[in-house]
C-alpha cells in the first residue's frame, strides 16, 4: 500500500537540507500534487481543507469591517489592462494570454488575470455616481496566473489562490485608513490564528506594487531565518481613478477622483505554516486551521469495549472540535507517525488500561508531552491544550524570529550577515535605491523588507553610502 | 441619485416579456454588472451573496455523504483533453485557448477548463494503487469557460461559477449508486432550500453528457413554461478509467479498471430562482439563501424612540436571522419598493403608534400579507412566516408545473402543445434519436428533457412514429 511504503522512509531533516525537507512534507502530508502544466499544483483533500479553515476565519473578520464579496470575470482585455501604465509594466511580462475562444482567432488577446484591479476600477467606473455610493469595500476569493519560471508548491505557483479586496472611498484619508486596517486584519490572523509572528511596515519605493503610491506588508521569517512576503495592502491614491476617469460628485456638488485601496494575501500562507513550525517528523499545524483537531486512536482495538470507548469519546468532542477516529487496521506505531505528519495537534489514544482507570492519554503534536487526564475532563483539557499548544508555537516562532534578527551598523557588519547568518538585518538607510541595489548585489539577495511603523535610531547613517540615514529599515532574503 | 432614478422606472411586466422581465431584475436587483468581455459577468455583492449562501449549504450536503473539497488547475494542455475521444468533441468547439505565456510561444496550448474530467483522471492515475484507496470523493467550487455564441445573464455565461464533483469506485454498483445520490442530493436542495420542485430522470442517448453512460438531470420549470436543466450527475463506467489508463489492484490480487461519476451544478440556479419565483416587482427569493431575510424599516424616523426600538428588535433577531436595518434618510415608499426589487423575504416595519401597543407590522413579500404581532413574539412569528413563505413558494411553483404540463397521446397533439402551450409535454416514445430530432424540428425546439424513473403507461406507440414505444418522456423547450 502506498500508505505503508510512505512511513518506512523518513522525511529529509529541517535542518540537514531545508529546502529538500519543504518539498517532502509538502508531498508526504498529502497537501498537493503536480499536473502536466508546470507550476500549476492539485490541492489535495487536506491542503485544500487547510486553505478552507483559513478562508472561513479570514473571511469573518473582512465581513466584520463592513467587506462584502463579488466575483470578477477571470479574463482582462489587453487594452484594459494597458490602461494604468506602472501597473501593465509590472504584469504584461508574466501574463498568460487567450488568443483564440471557441474556433477563431481572438479580435483582441485576454489575460488570464494576474491581478484585478483594472477589472474592478471598469466597475466602479459605472456603479460609483455620487459620494453616497461611496466607500465600495469588495473582496473577492478567487485564483490567479502568473507565468514563473521557477515554481516551487505554495510559495511561487503559476496558478495560486488568494483574496483580493478592492475598496474605492471619498477621501484620501479614508482609503489610506482602510489600507492599515487590513495590515492589522493580516496582523491580527497571522498572530490569533496561525501562530505567526511578523514584522510590519511600509515598502519602500523600489519594493512596491506596480501603480501604488504605498505598500504595507507583513514579512514573517521562516525557520531557516528567510522571509516570506506574507501579505500586502497598498494605497492608490487616485492613479487609478484618474487613468480609468471615475469620478463622483461630491458633497460640494463638484466631481472629484475618488481614492483606492487593494490587499491580498495568498496560498503561500501554508508555505508559511510549514516554514516557521514544521519539524523533523513533518507538519505541526496551528489548531485554528489545522483539519483535524484531535485524532483518536485506541489501543489493542480488538479488546472488548475499547471502540466503543472511542467511539463514545468522539461522539463527546465532535461538536466543539475537529475530531477523526482512526480505527482501521494499521498499527499503533504507523498511525502516530501518519498524524504527526499531518500536524495534528492533539492526539488521544485509548486503550484497556486507560478504560479500567477512567482516564485517556492526551498527546500534544509540538511537545510529544503525554497527558494523563480523567475521561470526564478530556474536553476541557483538549479545549486547554489547544490554546497552550497555540501559544507555545507563536512564541518559538518569535524566539527564533528574534534570534535571528541582527543589527548592522556598518557597510561590512551588514555585508557579513548577508551572508553568513542570514535572518533579518535592521540597518539604517539613506532613502536611496541605488543602496537597495548594491546591497542585494553583494549579499547575494539581501533586500529591504520594510520600513517598520516604530523605528529604531541605531545610527546616524545610511549602512551603505554613509549618506545621512532617513530610516531604519529590516532586510533580509526572500522566498 | 442613481438609486432613486431607479426605482421611478417600474420594470417590464413578467407576463408582458418574460425576457425583459428577467433582465430588467437581474440589473435592478444590482445583482449582475457586464465586463468588456463579451459573456463575463460580474457577480456583485447582492448576487454573489446568493451564491455564498447556496454554496454553503449545498456544500453541507456533499460533506455529509463524505464528499471532501480540492482544487485542480484552472489550464488543461490539450493532448489531456484529447484522451478521451466523446469528451473531447463534446468541449473542444467550446473552448478559450492560452496560447502564449510570459512572452513566449507555448508548445502546447492550454485550454481554459470547460470541465475537469480529465484532470481528476490524470490526478487519480497518480493516487490510486489499490482498492483500499478506493471511493475518492471529490468535489471543487471554482468557474469554467464555454465559449458560448448568445450569452444571457446566469443561464448561459461565457464563464461560469459552479462546483463540479467526481468520484472513482471500486464497483460499477458504487458508482451508480454514487451518481443517484448525488442527483437526491440535487433534488432535495431545490425543493427544501431553494423551494423548487422539478422532474428528474435519465437523459436520452442524445442528450447525455459528452463521455457518460448514463446522465441523470434534474429539470425545474419556470414560470412561463419553459425548462432549465438544472443539475446533472454522470455515470462513466470505466471509459475514462481506460482512456486514461486507471487501474486498481482488487481484492482478488488482480488489476481492474475503476468506476466514475461526476455531477454538477451551476450559477444558472439563480437564473431559476429569478424565473421560478419572481414577480412583478421583483425578486422573491426563498428565505433560506435570501441575503437579507428580514428587513426592519423604522416608520416616522425622527420621532423620539423609533430608532432605538428599531435597534433593539436587530439586536433582539440577529442571532437567528440575516437581518439589515434600514436607517437611511430614504423615503418609506422608495424603501418598500427597493427591498421588494430585492425580494426581501419578510419586512418588519416599526413606527410610534406600533411602538404605543407594543406590536410591529410583518410584510410578507411573497403575498404581500400584513401580520400584526405583539414584539414580543416578534421572533417566532418570522420564524412561522418564513417557513410558511417558502412552503408557499414551493406550492405556487408547483402548481405552475402542473398546470403546464400536458399530455400529447398523438403525433398533432404533441405538435399543437409544443408550438402553442409550451410547458411540459408528457408522451410515448420508441427510444429512436431520429424520433426526437422530428419532434424538435416541428416544434421549433421542443426537446426531451428526461425518461423519469416512473413511467406512466400513457399507449403502446411513439407519439411520433408509431412504433411500439419503450419511454415516456418529459419534452420541453429549454433555457
Amino acid at each position: 500500500m502506498a500508505n505503508n511504503k510512505k512511513m518506512v522512509e523518513a522525511i529529509t531533516g529541517r535542518d540537514e537540507d531545508f529546502a529538500k525537507w519543504y518539498t517532502d512534507i509538502v508531498k508526504k502530508a498529502e497537501l498537493i500534487d503536480y499536473s502536466s502544466v508546470k507550476g500549476c499544483m492539485v490541492f489535495r483533500p487536506y491542503g485544500y481543507a487547510i486553505w478552507e479553515n483559513i478562508q472561513a476565519d479570514m473571511d469573518k473578520r473582512f465581513k466584520k469591517t463592513g467587506v462584502e464579496n463579488v466575483y470578477m470575470p477571470m479574463f482582462i482585455p489587453e487594452s484594459l489592462l494597458q490602461r494604468e501604465k506602472d501597473h501593465v509594466e509590472g504584469f504584461a511580462p508574466e501574463c498568460a494570454w487567450v488568443t483564440v475562444g471557441g474556433q477563431e482567432k481572438l479580435a483582441e488577446r485576454l489575460c488570464v488575470r494576474p491581478t484585478s484591479e483594472t477589472l474592478f476600477c471598469e466597475h466602479y467606473k459605472k456603479v460609483v455616481e455620487t459620494y453616497r455610493d461611496l466607500p465600495k469595500l469588495y473582496n473577492q476569493w478567487c485564483s490567479v496566473v502568473r507565468w514563473e519560471k521557477t515554481t516551487r508548491p505554495f510559495l511561487r505557483n503559476s496558478e495560486f489562490l488568494w483574496q483580493e479586496g478592492h475598496t474605492i472611498h471619498e477621501t484620501a484619508e479614508q482609503a489610506k485608513e482602510e489600507t492599515l486596517q487590513m495590515l492589522k486584519v493580516y496582523e491580527d490572523f497571522y498572530r490569533d490564528t496561525l501562530a505567526i509572528p511578523a514584522v510590519v511596515g511600509r515598502k519602500t519605493e523600489k519594493e512596491k506594487f506596480a501603480g501604488a503610491e504605498i505598500t504595507y506588508t507583513i514579512e514573517p521569517m521562516m525557520h531557516n531565518g528567510v522571509a516570506l512576503q506574507g501579505g500586502t495592502s497598498h494605497y492608490f491614491g487616485d492613479g487609478f481613478a484618474k487613468s480609468f476617469d471615475i469620478k463622483f460628485q461630491g458633497r460640494d456638488n463638484k466631481l472629484h477622483y475618488p481614492h483606492q485601496t487593494s490587499w491580498g494575501v495568498s496560498t503561500r500562507m501554508i508555505g508559511a505554516i510549514i516554514m516557521v513550525h514544521g519539524d523533523d517528523d513533518g507538519l505541526v499545524l496551528p489548531p485554528k486551521i489545522s483539519p483535524i483537531q484531535v485524532v483518536i486512536l485506541p489501543i489493542a482495538m480488538h479488546k472488548e469495549g475499547v471502540l466503543e470507548k472511542a467511539n463514545e469519546l468522539k461522539a463527546s468532542l465532535e461538536d466543539k472540535f475537529r475530531v477523526k477516529l482512526d480505527d482501521s487496521d494499521h498499527a499503533p506505531g504507523w498511525k502516530f507517525a501518519e498524524y504527526e505528519m499531518k500536524g495534528v495537534p492533539v492526539r488521544v489514544e485509548i486503550g484497556p488500561k486507560d478504560i479500567e482507570k477512567g482516564q485517556c492519554v492526551v498527546v500534544r503534536r509540538d511537545t510529544r508531552e503525554k497527558i494523563f487526564t480523567p475521561i470526564e475532563n478530556l474536553s476541557e483539557t483538549i479545549e486547554k491544550t489547544l490554546q497552550e499548544i497555540h501559544d507555545a508555537m507563536y512564541e518559538r516562532a518569535l524566539k527564533n524570529m528574534q534570534e535571528k534578527t541582527h543589527v548592522a551598523l556598518t557597510h561590512d557588519e551588514f555585508l557579513q550577515l548577508g551572508k553568513e547568518q542570514g535572518g533579518f538585518i535592521k540597518a539604517m538607510w539613506c532613502g536611496d535605491s541605488e543602496c537597495e541595489d548594491i546591497l542585494k548585489d553583494e549579499t547575494g539577495g539581501v533586500k529591504s523588507r520594510c520600513i517598520p511603523f516604530e523605528e529604531e535610531h541605531l545610527s546616524d547613517v545610511c549602512v551603505c553610502c554613509g549618506k545621512p540615514a532617513k530610516h531604519m529599515v529590516y532586510w533580509g532574503k526572500q522566498y
